[in-house]
């Protein structure tokens, strides 16, 4: 297989575009790593779960292009992405004497993801950095987009950059390792969008959720793909969210608010924006935006692709207090995305009495 | 007096660029602060050296433009320049459920500036600053070019951002109550525009010396002008350093292994730079570049300034050590910044043969 014979997604951003790769197998193909910036040390930076699995291979490929290949592993899960864990990718760098040519490898999740990408926006005000997403949710949300971030004690990826990556390489073959939860939290992002910009592509999901779910190859790649295709549309006119990017953040107000209030990490992310796009389905509905035949067959997707579609009951004001803080809201004012028609988003406030039934009727 | 009435510097970054304006009593008129993001929140971030002379002139004229103007002082000193301290930029901000329009205003020094430009950078992936310097080195240097950063236990400015200001408000009467050493300070960087970019302002700094001494207004105007100038010139042609940006550290790698050996704080970085200036000039004139009597005259004017120029003495291979880790080396060889002619400026290696003689014969 050449890099040629795979998948390509270009994302078009100026002097800052790039590819995505996406194929079966890219770790161990050579051309997938062609073509870099050249550097004498890349560092790849991974965690405790994937590390084990794929840096050995990801290692050997890379030395075939840098006379140093460093490997830093971080403990796993979002409680990590902290400055502490961020120090530690600095501290790495500096006593091996890295340059500010060195490239950074991201070999995992979201999570590592961000946190390498925001370490690499900021040492020595900027080294390149390559996105090798592990998880469905990094290859069609998280790695694409150039958003890096870490957490602060009071709101997550509060700390970071819009920082974009030199490419980003998918190797379907990650998937198959893991753990159904992440691929369901996956999928999350995958539907999300058919409702915002792609009906067509929602269809698509519909007639092929079990394959998807049975994680075959051909129905992976089309997904991500896809995925990053409109994503790439998106971001490409709106590199630093003042506007349109907000839409790919349906699903994400309402999710926000079941991740903060139940605790960061006791639901995935995946899962909290599969329930928020009920909800936020069902406040289009109350606004006249939607029917109901649109809401129910979206919320039976979510069902099937194993989300969650019921929220954590809360309490009403809770949710308002936790969306009036996220980075979205402003002034106070929480932004929703909301669908109009099915295929199109829009970002607009909404009246507080409605939220609040929405949350009554979503929530137990 | 209207803003137009002030001397003004633009900076052209495309949609980055941005204005410096250059008057006394900027704090206090109304409008050097009209036209900036609107916001329902500002932040001055200043010191407790700066504060207590200036911060409320700030704070009146900001009410005029935002709801809420919060104050945040930090510990003066290059030894704050942490993470610890930008976190707790963070925690005001998160603290008063600032938004991502909050816009941060830097009142103080080079420390004050870079981290609060970095805080900006970093905050909810970047909200809008204003750089309201009030050292003639902040005025002249670090202010402007958007280098932001905080400093890592291993090296200084190791974490950092390009990230432009929305403007520069440079406000010659807060330059009245700078200590002498620190006025001192601030010349080495004007000094060091004539060399590499322009001899005739080198031959205003060489007859006007005394007057800037004396802080003198109209000398003073000039001096943070042309500087300006010169920086922005350069700047503009090259952002994010990847080739003649490098020419503004003219004296630095020299002067960073003095402060790097000594201490950082030990000497004002403008003292390391002055000294460094006259190493860099003793290295291009063994070199063949420039001959004795600009050498000679280069010396003169920097002691004339009040700066050293004998440096301390570390020995040859601390120097050497210093100068290999520093962020503009690469791969371990070490990048001066060589004159050649007088007015001109390159980034080239040297034998460290040459250099450890340019050590030996410049440090006791």
């Amino acid at each position: 297989m050449s890099l040629d014979a795979t998948l390509k997604v270009s994302i078009d951003l100026d002097d800052r575009s790039y590819d995505i790769h996406i194929a079966s197998g890219l770790l161990e193909l050579a051309s997938a790593w062609q073509g870099l910036p050249r550097a004498s040390t890349a560092l790849i930076v991974t965690n405790d779960t994937v590390g084990p699995l794929y840096a050995q291979q990801l290692q050997r490929s890379l030395s075939a292009h840098y006379p140093k290949v460093l490997t830093l592993s971080l403990p796993d899960g979002e409680a990590y992405k902290t400055w502490e864990t961020l120090q530690s990718i600095f501290d790495v760098l500096l006593q091996n004497a890295c340059d500010r040519k060195t490239v950074l490898f991201a070999l995992g999740g979201g999570v590592v993801g961000d946190i390498t990408g925001f370490a690499a926006a900021c040492y020595m005000r900027g080294v390149p950095f390559v996105q090798v997403p592990t998880t469905l949710l990094a290859q069609v949300d998280s790695s694409v987009g150039g958003k890096t971030a870490i957490n602060h004690p009071i709101g997550k990826n509060m700390i970071g950059a819009f920082y974009q990556p030199e490419r980003v390489v998918c190797d379907l073959h990650t998937l198959q390792s893991l753990p159904p939860r992440e691929l369901s939290a996956g999928l999350a992002e995958v539907i999300k969008y058919g409702p915002i910009a792609d009906m067509a592509f929602f269809d698509w999901i519909d007639n092929n959720l079990d394959a998807l779910l049975a994680r075959e190859p051909k129905a992976l790649a089309y997904a991500v793909k896809r995925s990053c295709e409109i994503k790439a549309h998106v971001v490409g006119q709106d590199e630093r969210e003042s506007g349109l990017r907000a839409i790919l953040n349906f699903g994400h107000t309402f999710g926000h608010a079941i991740e903060a209030g139940l605790g960061f990490g006791e639901w995935l992310h995946g899962e909290a924006v599969g329930c928020g796009m009920v909800m936020a389905a069902q406040l289009s509905q109350r606004l006249g935006l939607v029917d109901t035949a649109f809401t129910e067959r979206l919320t039976q997707l979510i069902q099937r692709a194993g989300l969650p579609t019921v929220g954590p009951d809360l309490g009403v004001e809770a949710y308002l207090h936790h969306m009036r803080v996220d980075k979205k809201a402003e002034a106070g004012d929480i932004r929703f995305v909301l669908i109009d028609p099915p295929g199109s988003a829009m970002v607009r406030g909404a009246p507080d009495v409605l939220v609040a039934e929405v949350i009554q009727a979503c929530c137990r």
